[in-house]
């Protein structure tokens, strides 16, 4: 059985030709990617991976506003790690971020230049990239770090189209490095409770989950500050469907053996009409001229339903 | 705004010219029918419609099996109720019932006969009659019955294709009957709750609702001498799909005000496999050679997820 994100099981003989997909790679990298492109072979089981153990694992992180503070919070006291660079476009967020780290062994170089998260995956002395930057850039940045030999841990969504899918599925499989996608509902608490009734067969066979991230970014999407450039309410306004999804969908993949036995193999999905955003959006700019672009904005619908069926007949909404 | 279920909404303008349509209906009455359907154009709005009031109201009741008892013990003590006949094809369940009766004002007529119900449906001293069979009878006998000028009051659900929902609406449009299908989850206490919470405004816009009736029939569709001649299981092979969504549905359409200011414009729905019946059937069958018939059927899912979307943009899954 095939496993990965190739279970993601959508047609892709078509897919993957964009010119993204040869920018973000190098040279021979490139051309040999591209020839893959042509037939989707898996070559490798990346699911059954493991990279030899480092003694010392060195960490560059790319992002240091909403996310990256999180990962410097949790990864400063673990023994075996080294902080070695951090990375960020607005640079009160970079010197904010570094301070976390007063005190402490660490002393990463910090780099703040638009280009600049490419000089850190070129570095010899790193190990592990963190990308906690907008959603539209995980891909690139992961498959740049990958080609570069570089693991990559990198924020939910790892990939935003079916083609950056491939991308990462494809470069891990040629470059032989680890790409966790840090989805960390996965391992809190209830989750892992649930995974473990699951597993002890509480619930008799699973042929049906139902899954959910139920949140309202009305807050944080127009606050002015939050997230550089108001790059998430763009990306409310840029897209349709369940931009969200992960959240609910790892752990129930995990319960259900997706990609371990069993893969997802067509969805549907239904998004309501949008009832609040630009509503908001034009409360704000009348108040206030910076919302003006945003009250003109078409959002995604409040509510986006997406049902999964899987090989093996079995389903999942989310 | 169009109303009635006519809001089902789905193209229908290629629907309904199977031969069940006309054979359903009498003379001028199906070619006044027939021609209706080139068109479907509404001729009259049932939503508003009341019919003069009755003092008395004389009721028969077809299929005294499973729900025909709940209603001769709801209808016996209602003033200005009179039970005028009872049918079934199952003389012992006839009799079963008439025997709720005794004590009683009432002294149905019985009938057992196969064709039984069209006799019933053409006497002039009845106003209303309660439908009450197996789900695939219920069109049939409605527009017959209405088309007698007698009142119908369908259990759910009322019709099981397209053709036959038009069939419903354009003959209640045309002899200016009530058909009433019979949801009573909509008349539940908690459900008027909710009802009364949503009309005050609590839950603000209801712009999704989630709703389901999960019930498992493998102990009722199983039983030899519960629904006659196995016809409840006999559903559950030769259809797909959400067998009995208007538990859920009824209620929740109430509140988002589906044919009063809203519409349901289109579904999708998906099906996981069957993983319990065919099982079950094939367990039955090496036991018991009634069930052999029944164990080599292929089965509806476990479960069938539906997501309608509505012409205001609202999205409601079931």
């Amino acid at each position: 059985m095939k496993t990965g994100l190739v279970g993601l099981g959508l047609a892709g003989s078509s897919l993957g030709q964009g010119s993204s997909s040869a920018e973000s790679l190098d040279g021979a990298a490139a051309a040999e990617d591209r020839q893959a492109e042509k037939t989707r072979v898996q070559r490798f089981n990346m699911s059954g991976f493991a990279a030899p153990p480092l003694a010392k694992v060195r960490v560059a992180i790319l992002g240091t506003g909403q996310r990256g503070p999180a990962y410097i919070h949790n990864l400063r006291n673990i023994e075996g790690v080294e902080i070695k660079a951090l990375c960020d476009i607005r640079p009160e967020k970079l010197h904010q971020a570094k301070a976390r780290l007063a005190g402490t062994s660490h002393d990463p170089d910090l780099y703040t230049g638009e280009e600049d998260w490419k000089k850190i995956c070129e570095r010899d002395d790193i190990d592990l990239v963190v990308v906690t930057t907008p959603w539209y850039m995980h891909t690139k940045m992961s498959v740049h770090a990958m080609n570069h030999g570089k693991h990559v841990a990198s924020e939910v969504p790892a990939a935003g189209t079916i083609d950056e899918c491939w991308q990462l599925v494809e470069t891990a499989e040629r470059t032989r490095r680890h790409l966790m996608m840090m989805e960390n509902y996965c391992y809190l608490p209830f989750q892992l409770l649930t995974l473990n009734m699951a597993r002890q067969g509480v619930f008799g066979d699973v042929f049906h989950a139902d899954c959910a991230y139920n949140t309202s970014k009305m807050g944080n999407n127009f606050s002015k500050n939050l997230y550089w450039n108001m790059w998430w309410l763009r990306q409310y306004a840029a897209r349709r469907g369940n931009l969200y999804p992960t959240h609910g969908l790892g752990p129930v993949s995990t319960i259900m053996n997706i990609n371990r036995g069993d893969k997802f193999e067509y969805l549907v999905s239904v998004d309501s009409d949008d009832f609040m955003m630009r509503a908001h959006a034009r409360e704000l700019a009348a108040k206030d001229d910076f919302f003006k672009p945003f009250a003109e904005e078409t959002y995604r619908g409040c509510m986006s339903v997406t049902t999964i069926r899987t090989t093996m007949g079995r389903t999942i909404t989310v």
